[in-house]
């Protein structure tokens, strides 16, 4: 059943990306080229399966849910870049800088940075006051004090020794406002109950936080070609993370921590809300 | 009178700036180092002048105004990329990655523009349905469409003999887009009717291009120390401009007859919509 649903909300995603007008030009090919490569579009999922949980119509919220993926790929256009990760290869193909030039690059991601908020304000969602609260809330999570900040503290960290307070202060802002934003966007579009979206809040924290340490753990135990990126690049490059602070086992029980305090946040959430719950167990088993 | 009104809306925009809550961190050092390092802030004036020309109060627009020096200060960092223009100055002082090193100028400019979309949403203008409106067309005017997509044009058509209309589309592209919606954001937020939007429109369409027109003529006549950059840039890098097209002389023209064309469209709008005329000639005679 969760593979079912799991497939639908996929199908409804892709269907809408891959329909998506672009243009003949270079920049539109270089924004569609990293946009439809790909992904576990846990982003959109994560807000189609949020609306399903507090009563809503997962489909009346689409172009939001679409809007956080744009805002996702953006970032790993940009993370990928010389002046950063210097990443040449992203989900097992060519990253975008190797294959339209940095210039480019750094304009794609600004391109679908700005189209998403384009997205958010698409008249069909039909909910001005809750879609001016979700914009402010999408900037706030992919800006300054979230992602962007993360980016810029994950760059400082770099070959220090970072504490376990220091890499979950990174991973809060890099990865995890932004998966955060991403249930209470659905849960907020869908008209639910500031409870409900406090319910989603601590369910999606838990959970972002679960996928960034089991991201560390397929990094030691995973192969590169299932990963479709290189597997020990954490080791490599020397980069703290819940694995090489905690170790292997400690690290899983963690992971098994937080997949069990997602579940528990959602309680307050009746049987809709089920599909979120074996999402987390989902991620906990993933193996890419 | 002008000059009066013009140093009143600069107060407010200057303060306004000066206010904002920056945190100590790289981040915001960097993005405020950009931000707050002067610049003509033509593109809030210019909506504020356009919510006082249909009626309406500039101060309860400010945060949206706002918004537009963001996204400018945005794109000037990204377009001083060394991938990019590869500019070490910007306005007499060290563009921001000479400052703060690459990856911190592109985060810092993500920031921004990120930023610049929980202004737009700001709930203290009070007007969801119009500000959705606004997002909806700042988005489209610095997207892919707009702004990023000129900037794409731009580098493209760098070393390439371009013709007059090859060059107006870049320049409607990159600066005409986002300077039209600063006019029209102040015109639809402080609830001015269609057809005033529409004069707003054809007024600051003319004033953008005659805006690079000037900038091109600056650039051969102007000398370095008043333009706070290199004079004569655009010839050694044997740029395609209006004047290397026309002839200064001709180039001068086709400028005050944009200036003429901005005026006139102003003729719907009563004299509430004088500033605006004012600043069309502020722009024709500008020294830097």
């Amino acid at each position: 059943m969760f593979q079912e649903t799991f497939q639908q909300y996929l199908a409804v995603i892709e269907k809408y990306l891959a329909q998506m007008p672009w243009g003949k030009d270079k920049l539109s090919e270089s924004m569609s080229y990293s946009l439809v490569g790909g992904g576990k579009r846990i982003r959109p999922v994560l807000a189609l399966a949020s609306a399903k949980a507090v009563g809503g119509d997962p489909e009346k919220i689409l172009p939001a849910a679409i809007a956080l993926e744009l805002i996702h790929t953006y970032s790993l256009i940009h993370d990928d870049l010389p002046a950063m990760d210097n990443d040449d290869y992203r989900r097992g193909r060519l990253s975008n800088h190797k294959v339209f030039g940095e210039a480019n690059a750094i304009l794609a991601g600004d391109g679908l940075l700005t189209y998403a908020f384009e997205f958010l304000a698409d008249p069909v969602l039909c909910q001005p006051e809750r879609q001016l609260r979700v914009i402010r809330e999408v900037a706030v999570a992919a800006g300054k004090n979230g992602m962007v900040g993360g980016q810029v503290l994950d760059i400082a960290g770099e070959g220090k020794k970072l504490s376990l307070a220091e890499i979950e202060e990174i991973h809060k802002a890099k990865t995890g406002a932004l998966l955060t934003v991403s249930a209470r966007l659905g849960g907020i579009l869908a008209g639910g109950s500031e409870e409900q979206i406090e319910a989603l809040t601590k369910y999606a924290q838990a959970l972002g936080l679960a996928f960034q340490i089991k991201d560390d753990i397929l990094d030691v135990i995973g192969d590169s070609e299932t990963l479709g990126k290189p597997a020990g690049s954490d080791q490599r490059q020397e980069k703290a993370t819940y694995v090489s602070i905690l170790g292997l086992e400690e690290a899983k029980r963690v992971l098994h921590a937080q997949i069990q305090g997602a579940q528990s946040a959602l309680k307050l959430l009746d049987n809709r809300a089920e599909f979120l719950g074996d999402l987390a167990v989902y991620i906990e088993q993933r193996q890419h």
